[in-house]
């Protein structure tokens, strides 16, 4: 029996096989990206295209078809002559993927099946920095409680969770390492959510905000499938991820794409994290509140501000009237985003930096003078082609992406899905 | 005949496999990489390893040893019984690899065979700010020719040339786009080299000096193998190469890791570039002179400083002399190199951030400082653990890196090197 090994590349160029243990999950997984990919196929198609034999293309398919992630789709026949042979295609329908964010003023609920047909949508109202870390994992419990029902009873059973939080987060362990607009330290949120979920055994995994609204801009954004752009989350907190050769760049430990706490001018003001002249005490949304409606600003830059889709909405208005004081304010916020933006285009080199949440709302006042600022202050100016473009993902960005990653999971290792006899898993895994 | 492609992945999870057209090529490489991982082997070891059929491996091989990449090296028995089996290894003692640099003050080469071997190295001082892009490149040129004779004579021909410079460089066209601190513009130095060689017909490459310098650490330098790393390099200008997870960045047009011009002091110095408070003007070697030894100093910052090499030890020797005013510009340097790290840290989350250049030399009083000032700027503290080293790699690091990417281009595509019958190239391509 052939398989087919995916070797991964060193910067030195040395190709590094994976190890026998892996390859069935890497087949199954290769199997069912292609399906994905090209629609119904026959197994004799699938052999040919990834280069596996068919002998073990239709042992592959066997496992697939008993944990329903594959199904049957009658036949097609090849040309003019030949057989006619039974074609297959992803299914995965009775599988869910759920993506939630809990953020400083809100809970966001993504829930799809395998296919990416949504399922259920909800941001619900929840002052998480206000409650504490403990009410907010009851709160986020009893919303993925409820979510987990609605979608069963539409079909699909949850193959697995990915919950976004603004802040570092260690992925590998589910624990959220500081937030500081939430004031979470050390939190092990996965295993925490594990508890509120009692009995349902559904994967949870833990990532930055910013990253998986990252990765729904490069999968359904404005710039989707863009290899090389930032995206930026525009709230209380300003986060950043970063797309690199197609992939979601994170670091030796997820801690990348901070830009919030990029020091931008060591004279300037004090930021809420205690050090000074932070990006965020420059474009961050309590700073331009501060600066256009001053009547309605507390006094620390990163302190929630109250009703903030009122203040967007009074913003907006003010723009809208000509009034000076906010179209300076705005300007101003722009200036400084174009700044930040150089940083981000003198080091990533992106094509494309996609600002999403309040500066989306505001892009049409934003961008002009964030473009003109960064074009003046890359190395490389306007040749390095980069340009800002607004969100259209709204609010929903992170748990989107947040889907999204559940879905990639399963790709990756469908094993994890349902049950199939252990005799099939060749590599040695028990299921 | 069974065939490996090597499937590429994009961020959404795709596998994208190779067209039929590139097969034998990553065939080729696959079998010559596994040779130099792993020392000698018979086929039919390279077969069980690589997961490609025998029959394709002999194939592979009989090319590979008409193009002198690899050699026979006698028998090796499998164990206590079974038949003696030939085995093969790496060759290429006749492929040579040509790396160089033309910096601001000098010209280095750096040049080896396939395995590595140093058979020239060599650096000479040459004023290419002076002199400008004409006679530079008359001058790389004229040193270029003499390094290949040289190497011909210890029996190695180039299979390719790097060249690297301190700039923006369009790799795909050899064009530097923008190299501030030489002065040139949209020069073309690929072509322009390889008419001054005339009739030698070798490949040229050309690549940010910084870009080449990053690929030596992480081949062999202090820090080598450390998947996210940044380096740094300290002369005239800074540069700066980075590696996420294992590879170089290049961005959307290979212009990334421009750190020298960041603006990190809206109310700063105005740099050589126009710009103002660029790191740059905080951290170069310019800034330096002229706080520490202010009567040998120029004015503006990225003024070519008179006897570099000089005034390096003059500060050394005013740091060994306890010297106040040597000691504050040192340390405020230092400062400043935290405060540009902490960006890099932030945005890029890596293990180790190598300095190079003049950052080496004092490396011993600048990284506390450097080091204190980074864990107080980075959003995740000390727990982002990135630590400042020194690099051992000198002012070579370019052109060893320039070197390396030479045999990794080989390695890519050894159809490129010698000649064989065209029918044994079943992908197609023309040698």
């Amino acid at each position: 029996m052939t398989q087919r090994q995916s070797p991964t590349r060193s910067a030195n160029g040395l190709a590094q096989p994976l190890g026998h243990a892996s390859l069935r999950r890497a087949n199954l997984a290769l199997v069912l990206r292609h399906l994905r990919e090209e629609g119904s196929c026959s197994r004799a198609d699938i052999a040919d295209s990834t280069g596996l034999h068919r002998a073990t293309v239709s042992n592959l398919m066997a496992e697939l078809l008993e944990r329903g992630l594959v199904r049957e789709v009658g036949t097609e026949r090849a040309g003019a002559i030949g057989r006619p042979r039974r074609a297959v295609a992803l299914d995965g329908s009775h599988v869910g993927a759920l993506g939630m964010e809990i953020n400083v003023d809100y809970i966001a609920v993504h829930g799809t099946d395998l296919s990416g047909r949504v399922l259920v949508e909800r941001r619900i109202g929840f002052d998480a920095m206000g409650q504490g870390p403990d009410r907010s994992l009851a709160e986020l419990g009893r919303v993925t409680r409820r979510v987990i029902g609605d979608m069963k009873r539409a079909g699909a059973s949850p193959g697995g969770i990915v919950v976004g939080v603004p802040g570092l987060v260690d992925s590998g362990r589910g624990v959220v390492a500081f937030a500081p607009n939430l004031g979470w330290h050390g939190l092990p949120l996965a295993d925490r959510l594990r508890e509120e979920l009692g009995g349902l055994r559904v994967p949870v995994t833990v990532d930055n905000d910013a990253n998986l609204a990252a990765l729904a801009e490069f999968t359904s954004g404005v710039a989707a499938g863009t290899a090389d752009m930032v995206s930026l989350t525009g709230e209380v907190g300003v986060g950043g991820g970063i797309i690199v050769g197609g992939r979601l760049l994170r670091g030796a430990d997820g801690f990348s794409g901070e830009v919030g706490h990029l020091p931008v001018d060591p004279g300037g003001a004090r930021c809420g994290c205690g050090r000074v002249g932070c990006w965020e005490t420059k474009v961050g949304f309590a700073a331009l509140v501060r600066s256009a409606t001053p009547d309605q600003a507390y006094g620390l830059d990163t302190v929630p501000t109250p009703d903030p889709e009122e203040r967007v909405r009074e913003i907006a208005r003010g723009l809208a009237d000509g009034d000076e004081r906010t179209m300076g304010a705005v300007a101003e916020v722009g200036r400084w985003l174009g700044l930040g933006g150089s940083i981000l285009v003198n080091l990533f080199n992106p094509r494309v930096i996609v600002i999403g949440g309040y500066f989306a709302r505001l892009a049409e006042q934003l961008i002009p003078p964030a473009q003109a600022e960064l074009e003046q202050l890359v190395i490389a100016g306007p040749a390095a082609r980069c340009r800002f473009m607004a969100s259209n993902l709204g609010f929903g960005a992170a748990s989107r992406g947040a889907a999204s990653m559940v879905v990639d999971h399963i790709m990756d290792d469908p094993t994890a899905i349902g049950s199939a006899p252990v005799a099939h898993n060749i590599a040695g895994q028990r299921l």
